[in-house]
């Protein structure tokens, strides 16, 4: 595998650019091949089959690519389908929940540690997983928000039907003292000052974004795969349905102008 | 074909079950084989490209059943898919669009109708060509309604929450004096009463589910297919996903308890 192939970066849909972004501020000499299955979204409220039948074809997908490295950005893939998938694959591969994990253990006093996801990441009980694998005496307060997804992408990023549903979720996190609140959705933190507001200054909010980043980076230069060509990142996006919307979205979101994203027939891999 | 074979329904989700029901109460003769999409689901945000592609194969899958109609009980497959769908098959299909523009327009006074639905079927300007085909003279007033399928879903008929989305999306058929409004999505029949609070008494608000179960009745009885056996009829319901839960929505809507409900691999078909 050559230190120059690209990075392969996948998500339910687009909420996983906000985890390429971070890669691509962290790690700017790499290149990268975004695959969003726009066609299949969400899977938040599938079962772990689905989940893990949909990512292994994207896998597969990616491989075709040559990715040296790959990466979940869906919280919920990683949840459900991550440990069989490495298993499976001969390149590396990291997910979103281990590194929201770690930094939410990391930063705790209190030892109460919140985790708000998609039904099917919450289901699961995979943060309580890793984070007691980390620290037993932490105590996981997991809560599923689905109507977060649907309200970030209906624009009510600062609106008070977002407020008053915020405050009905969250409730138990004030109840349990939470003081480490890890936001285990993409689109989770475009409603960070909603959430801020309720649970307050003194709560913690993890975005795993950065910290997958973070882990990847370190990753990469343990095993000498980080790319030192010091040539210009490629930047390739494919998706599974809608690629006007899906450009729209990735403008608004990455720091650079995204010119061509390709349809892709994800069942057929 | 013969006269008691059963009738495919299928939806993006469970939300055809509606319509399935409807079936079952003015047609207590028929067989019927239901595929909700469970997997894929919600149809409303997706391309004509994909919704057309996802609909050919429940159809090819339905043909497995032996079916001797099909109803198209999803408002975004029934608006993006149908015309195509019809051309290629060789038995009578229907969906939920024409029958629900039809009874908008017998039923309106002001000559102003409205129709709420997923921005994928609003966007389809479907209703609006139906409605106009019937009567010129008609004005339709289109709003898509993205949150309220999420809303539906999360339990909150009777919310302020729901109450207050209601008002934000339905202004403009106030606005536009509307006494005609179709409910082009499955979902909605279930917030009726938020609705009805909202546009008023005097609005006729239109269940396109009652009025596909009428015209399968006329098609079925012209051209000889009503089943007249007078033998039980046999309800079989597949899914692409989730039948536990699945099973759980649909003992909430069906008179009937649903036992059995099978996994279809649908992107095989």
């Amino acid at each position: 595998m050559k230190m120059n192939n690209p990075i392969g970066v996948f998500d339910s849909g687009v909420g996983g650019l906000t985890v390429a972004r971070e890669i691509m501020r962290q790690l700017p000499g790499e290149s990268l091949v975004y695959f969003g299955d726009t066609a299949r979204v969400p899977y938040g409220s599938k079962s772990k089959q689905t989940v893990l039948k949909y990512s292994r074809q994207i896998v597969r997908f990616l491989k075709t690519k040559n990715v040296k490295a790959i990466v979940v950005a869906c919280n919920t893939a990683s949840a459900l389908a991550l440990d069989e998938i490495a298993q499976e694959l001969d390149i590396p591969i990291i997910g979103v929940v281990k590194p929201g994990a770690k930094m939410a253990v990391q930063t705790t006093k209190t030892g109460n540690v919140g985790v708000i996801g998609t039904e099917s990441t919450i289901k699961s009980g995979i943060y309580n997983e890793y984070i007691r694998e980390l620290n037993p005496d932490v105590t996981v307060v997991g809560k599923a928000c689905p109507l977060f997804v649907p309200l970030v992408e209906e624009g009510l990023l600062e609106d008070r039907v977002t407020d008053d549903i915020v405050s009905r979720y969250l409730e138990v996190m004030r109840e349990y003292k939470v003081d480490s609140l890890v936001m285990g959705c993409t689109h989770y933190p475009l409603i960070r000052n909603a959430i801020k507001r309720y649970v307050g200054e003194e709560v913690n909010l993890v975005n795993p974004a950065f910290e997958t980043a973070k882990c990847l980076k370190e990753m990469l230069a343990e095993q000498g795969m980080l790319n030192v060509s010091k040539g210009k990142p490629q930047y390739e996006y494919y998706v599974s349905d809608g690629v006007d919307k899906f450009i729209s979205f990735a403008d608004s979101v990455l720091p650079c102008h995204v010119t061509e994203t390709t349809i892709v027939d994800i069942e057929s891999y």
